[in-house]
């Protein structure tokens, strides 16, 4: 009997806003991503994903507006490209409250969010919804996000990931040193909510960050939320083999994709953890029917309402350049700056185009997407996992809600029948779901360091 | 024909944590406050409130611990006072979708919120509540908040004022000036979600804050939530004075009240403002009953669970004071500090012993508290209404949930009754709802000078 095979993860990808990732496709007559501000849309979406056994709903963020093409917010505003663009934690305990499994990935970014309330805030989130909380740590980039938290400007790329460094380790600190297994009693008869004992006064003297305090949460179930990263430099990769435990590439062919997956794996070895432990997701937009014309003629009319200008306008401010500044035909030289090397990591890029790069946004965006029946999806699907060795995607929604109903109704049972997809959910966190080894980091994760356990301690002493 | 009695306005006031105001209650049989990290605590509870026709559900915080007591936080988490104690902005959003009507008061600290962000997360919980949001503004007083956020210290007193002027100028700037109104046209057809021309880049310069960017949320029902303030300082006044659309009082009895409304009502007058421009509302719990027995039997068997020592060690951080240094009939004198005039108002505080404050907590809690059937409880709070001039109440929960229902079943009824009390919501915003005048701040308050509408605006040149 040969070996169950793996099965393929799912998250759908998603942003408080109206356009993500395939721009202007909230122009659709189907298309309800305007309604992103409204109850509604969101706990309408979580059902459809449960209904589809998705892993987890991913909710993008950025800090800042994309103000590099044309050197303003014209057509950022005018194509709502990530702009209006709300707030994502608060959006997750209506989703839980109408689904059971769900996971909810958050990106929070860590220069702008103080660590103490950060902290509490997760905690607060993997109460509410038993387990299910990842947090997606990024950075950030854009300098007018950096203007608006008023700050003086964005901090070196590297020093931002030192910064996250110790950021991490006071989040560490709280989340599984503050509270040990058994603080919490509950008991009613003694009259002992919790054991002082057991609940220790956290001291963090970092380079960057300094606090003392206890963590104002007791123990949720996961207690550090699920990692997530999205990072593609060098020191973007260093700090994702030491903290992830799933990964976010985006990568316009399987090659790219693979170099990027094999040097991850690596680096998480030489961390000293195995190369498993990170799952890593590539990013992928599908668009299917139940026949291979039904797909097609779909993919055509949704590209009448995709924006490719609104992806030219969202591409510049991630590798800042303004593209406008070029004729269709011109050669386009990037240059050498660190944001074009996190985001433009596509091999050919030095050779484009603004034609080219048009072409390449025809769906309003810069990412892969699959246009066929559902055994031609499952076919490119399997072979990405298989070929690249990544474990799922990172799915984008083109005209919401039908594209996720298609993957759900279409795709999902055909990847069922292959036996590469699950058929019901497991129990457990969301931690335990992805990994199957229990709701917490891993004892040799660099967070498990930080738990005191059976530690002497007098509090009188501590809070002197 | 008479004219039709003010409505008594009554806000059920909670936290997202075990122990509250009323301490030790989570020790009673009936009592589910130690499910306060469940999504369905808090669904059920916005249920019950909805029934009742409560104006709001409004959710208190703190950050910090509560260490002054034995100079420890033992007696803080043995009796679970305000500790463990969960974010309360990520609450609200379950709680929204299973109400119609309901408002969500959430207390947040400026001085650890950073502005741009928080602007964002109140923003977002407007839209999706559809306009049901209010802000308790505070600025902290815990020694143990400003360490555990890395400060090196509090602020002195009057300047965590200062600095929250500047603070809401900064978010009146982002609510009111950054959108007008008619920026967002939503316009498939025509392919313009947002009109950019009537979006404008926020600068602020301000004393403590500084910040140059577009507010990230277009305009919700409200702009700005409902603002809600509890200082009692002088300097707390005329804030609360100047921005303050609802202000909590905690008061021991109607005379003490008395003063603070009309010192309050007159302040706001000098600023400008009317004098029922802001609607108190006065701390109280009730025990009711269908008959007074029954009502002072109930009261009877909830303080055989109340921890009157967990009430001291409350207000022990609450004014600053060990009080487990007194002997029960030891003389305490007060001294003169800041945190005493706002947290001690209680003009016979200075011939104060232990035994006396132990005998006052009784329930755990400083606050007053009424005993009796439905028709002493309304004919009292209608002299609080009437003899103080205050607006309604803030309802702390006692016994949970029993406590919230005995009163939308018991006490609602017989107010309503009286023609005291609403007997359905009002359509329209939180703040339509408690003024009648409309969705947004009105022309004259402080935040409406923002407003930025008709302007000529060259966008190139303000993201230059």
């Amino acid at each position: 009997m040969p070996a169950p095979k793996k099965h393929i993860l799912f998250n759908a990808f998603n942003m408080n806003s109206v356009g993500h990732i395939n721009h202007g496709l909230w122009t659709h007559p189907r298309d309800n991503s305007s309604d992103y501000n409204t109850l509604e849309y969101w706990t309408e979406l979580a059902k459809t994903l449960e209904r589809g056994l998705f892993d987890g709903l991913f909710i993008a963020d950025i800090i800042g507006v994309y103000d590099v093409y044309q050197n303003s917010v014209e057509t950022t505003l005018r194509e709502s490209v990530q702009l209006p663009l709300n707030d994502p934690a608060v959006l997750v305990s209506a989703m839980a409250a109408v689904t059971q499994h769900l996971g909810f990935g958050i990106t929070a970014n860590l220069s702008f969010e103080p660590p103490y309330l950060f902290a509490r805030r997760m905690s607060t989130l993997d109460h509410l919804t038993r387990g299910r909380v990842g947090w997606n740590i990024v950075t950030g980039y854009l300098d007018s996000g950096s203007k608006a938290a008023g700050l003086h400007g964005l901090a070196p790329h590297d020093e931002r990931y030192d910064r996250a460094d110790d950021y991490l380790e006071l989040l560490y600190k709280l989340w599984e040193g503050s509270w040990e297994d058994g603080a919490v009693l509950r008991d009613r008869q003694a009259r002992v909510f919790s054991d002082p004992a057991k609940v220790h006064k956290i001291i963090h003297q970092g380079h960057y960050y300094q606090m003392e305090g206890y963590h104002l949460s007791e123990p949720s179930l996961q207690r550090t939320p699920v990692l997530y990263q999205a990072g593609s430099s060098p020191r973007g990769q260093q700090f994702a083999a030491r903290h992830a435990e799933a990964v976010f590439i985006s990568a316009q062919d399987k090659g790219e994709a693979k170099r990027a997956v094999d040097s991850l794996r690596r680096q998480a070895v030489e961390a000293g953890r195995k190369a498993d432990d990170i799952k890593i997701f590539a990013g992928i937009a599908m668009i299917t029917g139940t026949h291979q014309q039904e797909a097609q003629d779909k993919y055509d009319d949704y590209r009448r309402y995709a924006s490719p200008e609104a992806g030219l306008a969202h591409f510049s401010s991630s590798v800042g350049i303004d593209f406008d500044r070029f004729e269709l035909d011109e050669p386009i030289h990037y240059g050498n700056s660190n944001a074009i090397q996190s985001a433009a990591s596509s091999a050919q890029a030095n050779a484009m185009t603004k034609r080219k790069l048009l072409e390449r946004f025809k769906l309003g965006s810069r990412y892969p997407t699959l246009v066929g029946d559902p055994s031609y999806i499952a076919d490119e699907l399997e072979s990405w996992i298989t070929d690249v060795g990544i474990d799922g995607f990172n799915v984008s929604r083109t005209v919401t809600p039908e594209s996720f109903e298609d993957i759900a109704d279409l795709i999902v049972p055909e990847l069922q029948n292959r036996g590469v997809y699950k058929t019901s959910y497991q129990e457990g966190s969301l931690r335990h779901k992805l990994f199957g080894a229990g709701d917490k980091l891993p004892s040799y994760h660099a967070g498990a360091q930080y738990r005191k356990e059976k530690e002497p301690h007098d509090h009188k002493e501590a809070t002197v």
